[in-house]
């Protein structure tokens, strides 16, 4: 489908059929080869596909997945339905239920409409949406989909149309029979009064978040062989990596020298950092951790969510910043992730998987000891994420933390600055105290030969996802003592602008 | 702890002091054997961990567990608190929340009060209670316990007690002060006006859920260094896997030789069974059909849920019945969850875990092909359980079964009951038909091999777990047609009996 056709789902109405003979002879060797490529995801475990069926009433979508269903071999195949969000979805923000079911690598997951349920739905009933909203629905669905094929999900996406004279006869006869009349919604029914506009609209829909790299496949649902026939065809295109055409290249956005050099200056030097005696941080943190510790308890709080990202180099002082906070908090009310290697089921998913999977319920913390920004420091450093991946990952993550903030949710970044003789100081005090030496990680050592590309590394990321919705906050981190008041304080301030 | 301990929450204040001297000689040396006992879960992955903390207002509940997190690396334990149920959690039955934060081999969970949160708020609350409820609480929770421990949870469950003079003037100051103010429950408060009371209820409650598996430790917390001292070597010996009593041996049921023959005979024979024409079936198969449709969208189906587990040898069927129901119903009303061996992510946990993640919220299905009685078939006949863990089952899975039936979920059983003949004729077909490959599995010819043993286990299985609240449906499946409309009628039946 292209942005130029239009009419483009009325021209799909080809009416083509297939004979009884041609189904018989085609389908065979299309199931024979739809087996084979499944088998080969399936080995390789390089990719996994997503597939997408919308359309409109009487089209025969759920026919459709049945018939996926019946081709593959059904144990690496989940599907999926979705309904209005419940109470535990609405709490976080409408992509979440999606990445929740993300297939991992050598798997497909069927989603019904998946995330087009709502936009679909929203854009034929509202008679005039907001403009902005629907252009900032359409960019959220466009990246989305960008991510996913970039870190191995093949996005097929279906789209079934019938003539309005045909899906009126298939509503009739599914409404006749009281055994399929549960089939007939009123949904479907006020769409079928209003085809023209229906067809129009979701025309517009089509158009909008069609892109090369998880285009839309219009399908004519009248003939049901033919139709199976298509889809099938779509299907193991998707499978074998041949529908998604070819991405431009990510153009990267590299920060402006002055904005780095800039930045540069908030990294640690050798130069000490700001200190505070200890009777002077007993007395302030007792006043933080209150302020904290009524903030968290304010009716208003109950509405938003927190999430407190860590980073910093080793030794830096992230654990003992996040004890600061813990210590404040309802222990019902956060959670404490580390962040370490992905595991092998985090590796089969998009690298921002295990990151959505732990955003908090509305009145919560998630604090990351470490986060998604790994991506573009240790991977980027260590060579462990190719260059085209962490270098889109700036953009991704900025995407990632504008979901989050337009949902309400208080995104908190502290960088942990610390300096290399700090740093070596700390080591040698974990390598000389036993009861620490379950910080002491011959990773460490290995860091610590890389200084000057994770400052550089670091660099860059401040300079390019310091954003207004998720800020950066630099923390001198010297003196463990003032670091954790800073972390605190920041963070008290945070949600006092929010809550007003 | 022991029953025949009366005033054993009173007795356990001792009034024990440690000098600071002392502490700060012992707990190093008691950390540094913690700090070793987790290297080594960590490294043997045989086991996990799973820490109770309850304990009166005021006994220091919340510091413990700080305590605990100081000691320990945090990379390997998790913390989880529990607010009343929400939503999705109110969908199903009680233990279901904390069943999805099992700790995984080589990991320590923190669970706060856990189970017994809403058991101890509810026994100190009511004043007078149904003892039959209370009876099946103690039984559900001691059962969970020893399951969890067979399975390699330890669980480690710590009470904290303190004089009725020490609760009120820490509960004094901490609500002098706002910043912690908020920690003061009115729940605390009622507490502490009602210490004997509550006293006793707390006693009483312990005793009835004391057990050799999994004991309580009572732990005085008069004195905050002498608690941390004996919480941290409580611990200690949960890690080490010190704490369990010696269980007495599984007394494995063996189903009465009458009831064995009995259902022997239930078990396929090579005598034809039942058939159907395909006329007849298809216009059976279109009205059972239709009232499992109109069946699943009555609004009272709406306040149940379904659990369908279907068993029987390779080749028996299984799928094909299973398509046969899930085209009545709407595709976001299903799951179907086909059981392989398990990943290991599930091996690492009990058993039952990976089917207690999977159940449907209200008004909907998990349709299980394959199941947990892959405990007592699969696992028994092959050797892939030891002769004690799969002995244990049977009576495991009544419980899970039961759980599920008094939150009032449907439990639908069937066992496809195929021929040896039918068996060989149908892998026959598969290996000639290319379009049936994926159904062809190495095993399934190592599994006919064991046809006797499977048959035995089968009986046993059948006999052992047909109960009242799950019964067994046992199918005569040589007739594919006939056996799909067996499935259809059986459950539909069971669905109307319920909805009444």
């Amino acid at each position: 489908m292209s942005a130029a056709n239009h009419r483009v789902l009325h021209e799909a109405l080809t009416g083509r059929r297939l004979t009884k003979l041609e189904y018989g002879h085609e389908l065979p060797k299309l199931q024979d080869r739809l087996l084979d490529a499944q088998f080969e995801l399936r080995k390789q475990r390089t990719r996994a596909v997503a597939v997408i069926v919308t359309g409109i009433p009487g089209a025969g979508r759920s026919e459709v997945v049945n018939e996926l269903l019946n081709w593959l071999d059904p144990k690496f195949v989940t599907v999926y339905g979705f309904r209005p969000p419940n109470e535990v979805e609405r709490q976080r923000p409408p992509l979440w239920r999606y990445w929740r079911v993300m297939p991992p690598k050598g798997r497909i997951a069927i989603l019904h409409a998946g995330w087009y349920e709502e936009f679909l739905a929203d854009s034929v009933r509202a008679t005039e949406r907001d403009s902005v909203v629907v252009k900032r629905e359409v960019e959220r669905i466009r990246r989305l989909e960008r991510m996913l094929v970039a870190d191995g999900v093949a996005v097929v996406k279906i789209h079934l149309h019938v003539s309005p004279e045909l899906q009126a006869r298939r509503l009739r006869r599914l409404a006749r029979d009281k055994a399929t009349r549960w089939r007939v919604t009123a949904e479907d029914r006020w769409m079928a009064r209003h085809y023209a506009r229906v067809e129009r609209v979701f025309e517009h829909c089509l158009e909008q978040t069609d892109q090369r790299p998880a285009p839309w496949r219009v399908v004519d649902g009248t003939d049901r062989q033919h139709r199976a026939y298509e889809v099938g065809k779509v299907l193991l295109a998707g499978i074998d990596g041949r529908l998604a055409g070819e991405e431009r290249p990510v153009r990267v956005k590299r920060p402006a020298a002055a904005r780095q050099r800039a930045l540069r200056k908030l990294l640690p030097t050798n130069h000490p950092g700001p200190r505070v005696a200890e009777e002077e941080y007993d007395r302030e943190l007792e006043v933080l951790q209150g302020r904290l510790a009524l903030l968290s308890r304010k009716r208003r709080f109950a509405k938003a969510s927190v999430v407190v990202a860590l980073e910093g180099m080793d030794a830096s002082g992230k654990g003992g910043a996040i004890r600061r906070i813990t210590a404040a908090l309802d222990a019902r009310q956060y959670r404490v992730v580390p962040i370490s290697a992905p595991t092998p089921d985090e590796l089969a998913r998009p690298y921002l998987w295990r990151f959505w999977f732990q955003l908090p319920p509305r009145g919560n913390y998630t604090i990351f000891d470490r986060s998604w920004y790994g991506r573009v420091l240790v991977e980027r450093v260590r060579g462990l994420a190719a260059p085209a991946d962490w270098q889109r990952a700036y953009e991704e993550i900025n995407e990632f933390e504008r979901e989050l903030a337009e949902h309400g949710v208080i995104v908190a970044k502290f960088w942990m600055s610390v300096s290399k003789d700090e740093q070596v100081a700390r080591f040698a005090e974990r390598d000389r105290n036993p009861l620490k030496r379950f910080k002491v990680d011959p990773e460490d050592w290995l860091n610590r030969k890389s200084w000057d590309p994770y400052q550089e590394a670091a660099a860059d990321m401040l300079a390019l996802t310091h954003t207004s919705h998720a800020p950066w906050t630099v923390v001198p981190a010297d003196d463990k003592r003032w670091a954790r008041l800073a972390v605190l304080r920041s963070l008290c301030d945070r949600i006092e602008a929010r809550l007003g």
